[in-house]
């Protein structure tokens, strides 16, 4: 404790939540955030707030409890690389003092109680730099005492408000009892409604274009829907679903669904009645899940040097730098591919689900797993890919991209672009073609190098024309073409080389 | 073609061997060579030699639209950094004049045809760079047309031999009649055995320590042992029980065993008779199979900065850049856990099978996977060792490696170390349990925290001592290891904390 830190290249976060606490370490690596550690523990410091608000002496016990684990190795990371946020309850605790004094003594660092508006603001900050939009976008964060409701653009909150609805305190009002009936949801759905009612018209009138959650109760529910094989996007409709199979279930004791993880099944139900009440309030179509909220939020204020406005541009060059890939040859074979794209364009329509992006993002980073071994170099891609944090990419876009980069080269694995639920079947097998054709022309990692190629597609048959005699002089690409051929066709394509 | 190439940094070698044509393409990544690019064609070259040793006009024709495939990416890398050598069927061949004369028109470039002791000599230089060891070696390398023998210690060769048969001249001479019966077999392996006999004077007398093999046969041979269960030692005997496998599949067209690849059948027989005959006449008793011959040889030679003694040391310090791992804390981890092994070392021993370098080795590269992400690193850093290719190290050594990577931490997989076949279980769990330790006891990621310990052994219970009162001062680290003490449970081993 005595010797100054070495570990100025590390940062930690503490969020001490209504529901849990958490300490995140992280350092910065090829211009991209690498968690090092990880420390949670479910305090559930809410459950101690009684009706008068002041929080009971056990509580505050557990919490300190926990932060002892927490100072054991924050003492080894220098104080400006530190920040610790407390939310909801401890900023409703009349007797929040108490609990602060002896926080600060264990940790030997301030403790920041934020405002719930200061918290909006920062969950929004969390998931701007963790998903990739210029759209408008709602923000909802369903926390264990209070839940977020903010509408951004770009970096910009624009409308923020904090309401005191959380998780663990509905747990305790509407779900005591421990029965998952009808009444039960009716009572904590009504309730919720009611706390939202004051915001409804002033959100609603600013409106937005994407919506997306951040938090236990949005990630459980999508973890649910991809387990049960949905897609990715949540709806009141497959609410109402999750709802009846919860109710089924009978007894909060009882609660198991495919896909709800044994940790959160005690604060699932009261998060879904408020979540359900914030889709129906706010008349909400469709939201996906946000890779970060609070955590991150308080995070990247302190990351300066990771403000870029682009946060999937700011994942893929990150990647690129981690996995050491040659850069000039991952523009050329993008370019290859978005020039192939750009020909199709009037026969395929290519543009939707982010088509072109996606494209673009996998022949940035085809050659990922070159770093492990080349002979299955597409297949360690894949697995990169596909169990990496991507800020800037939904699940199913990650599972998009993967299917694309495992299909760049080889033979083709139809099935796992039948997997992904980011666009059509028949949408990612476009892509893949396109990505597998601008692999193979741009094998000679040369610009000069590259031939004038025309694209034609019927329906599903391309036809790929190089110029007269361009075969005949480039043997080994006529080679690879030829069998190229014979994989799009085992794959059931057709490709002809002219 | 006219403007001078922007790949300095690729290199290019290819091998006219007298069975294929290779062409492969590198770079030198963090230290260490990455493949980006491999061309192979089955030739045959020296089916087309007869028995005047004429190479045939058509044998020629297959080789230079091979060399017209290579020519295509070679004009892209500077002359310099390409390496183009011929071995036994060019050496063999009267007329080779007028094949060079062609293929060096078609490459542009200068073909090299080695003498078989130059060849014997470069594949021993390629053993070198990928294999680990001091001790001295008898390195053999069964090729097309002909057979290196060599025994050599560290970087130099010292008894040199190159025998004229191969597995494609052998196929050619004893199993034209496509027949696997014990007749061609006798005959093939009395033929061998009769060419090995001038040499195995000199060569017994010389001595070695290990024996390495270097070719298709061998993997071949390795891959059949590892699908069929058994450890990767090659031995007369197992060699032995292959030759009835194969005989028992009766014809050629017929061959078909569990581990066999189909592109290595046409081959095998004849390469199986000249193994025998090899293991036979120098006797032979156990034999691993190198990463690399005269390929790599070459390749090496190109590469002067790679030129480390310990290729075991350059894989892992390699390794530890190209994924960005903390040097500093990984050292630290590994001198914990050698300095446990030392206090264990009267009970426990440590040192067989080189217990102590792999588990040096899997401390320094425990955090490997931390770059794809950090929930799952050590699953993500077992991945990365079993795909990696990695010079220095045997494959039931990158087993035994990834076995310990992957249950560094978190919940143990005793299967995972049952199925490595490079030591007996009951090492590779002392080694699991003293790297898990190490790991826990050096969180902290700083010399200054780390406790002193002592740890003994009864049997196969273990008990770490800490100094008195350091657990109540720290109950992170208290924590992490009673949930260890848990682990360890589930896995069946008694762990006790004082």
């Amino acid at each position: 404790m005595a010797t100054p830190s070495p570990h100025s290249d590390i940062y930690a976060v503490i969020d001490l939540g209504s529901n849990s606490f958490h300490m995140l370490m992280v350092k910065v690596v090829g211009g991209s955030v690498q968690v090092i550690g990880r420390v949670k523990r479910k305090v559930r410091l809410a459950a101690g707030l009684n009706d008068s608000l002041v929080l009971s002496h056990k509580a505050m016990k557990r919490g300190w409890e926990c932060l002892a684990l927490f100072a054991e190795r924050l003492q080894d990371i220098p104080s400006q690389n530190i920040r610790i946020v407390g939310t909801a309850t401890l900023r409703l605790a009349r007797n929040v003092s108490s609990f602060l004094t002896e926080a600060e003594a264990i940790l030997g660092q301030k403790v920041e109680v934020i405002s719930g508006e200061d918290e909006a603001r920062i969950i929004y900050l969390g998931v701007a730099h963790t998903s990739n939009s210029d759209s408008s976008r709602l923000v909802i964060d369903i926390g264990g005492a209070s839940t977020e409701v903010v509408i951004g653009q770009g970096f910009s909150p624009k409308q923020l408000a904090s309401l005191n609805m959380g998780c663990v305190t509905y747990l305790e009002r509407y779900f005591s009892d421990q029965q998952l009936s009808e009444e039960n949801f009716l009572a904590a759905i009504a309730a919720a409604e009611q706390q939202i009612q004051p915001i409804v018209s002033e959100f609603r009138q600013a409106g937005w274009q994407l919506a997306v959650g951040a938090s236990g109760t949005v990630q459980a529910v999508q973890e649910m829907l991809v387990a049960q094989g949905k897609d990715e996007v949540i709806t009141l409709q497959k609410l109402d679903d999750i709802l009846q199979q919860v109710m089924a279930c009978g007894q909060l004791q009882q609660l198991n669904l495919v896909g709800l993880a044994q940790e959160r099944k005690q604060v699932f139900p009261s998060g879904l009645a408020i979540l359900i009440a914030l889709f129906r309030q706010l008349d909400i179509q469709g939201m996906t899940l946000s890779g970060g909220a609070l955590r991150e939020g308080v995070l990247y204020s302190m990351l300066p040097q990771l403000q870029d406005a682009n946060v999937r541009h700011r994942t893929v060059n990150s990647l690129m730098i981690r996995y050491f890939i040659d850069q000039q040859h991952a523009q050329r074979v993008a370019e290859m591919a978005l020039e192939l794209a750009a020909q199709l364009q009037s026969r395929w329509d290519l543009q939707k689900f982010e088509g072109l992006s996606m494209l673009r993002c996998s022949a940035l980073l085809h050659e990922l797993g070159l770093l492990i071994e080349y002979k299955n170099h597409h297949h360690h891609g894949a697995y990169i890919i596909s169990h990496s944090d991507l800020p800037g990419f939904t699940r199913a876009q990650q599972q998009l991209l993967m299917a694309l980069v495992h299909n760049h080269r080889a033979e083709i694995m139809p099935e796992v672009l039948a997997r992904q639920t980011m666009t059509s079947v028949v949408l990612a097998v476009r892509l893949t073609r396109i990505l597998r054709l601008a692999v193979i022309l741009s094998m000679r990692r040369r610009h000069e190098a590259l031939p004038q190629v025309t694209i034609n597609a019927k329906a599903e048959s391309l036809e790929l024309v190089l110029p007269n005699g361009w075969l005949e002089q480039h043997p080994l690409m006529r080679a690879e073409l030829e069998q190229e051929i014979q994989y799009q066709q085992q794959a059931g394509w057709q490709l002809s080389i002219n």
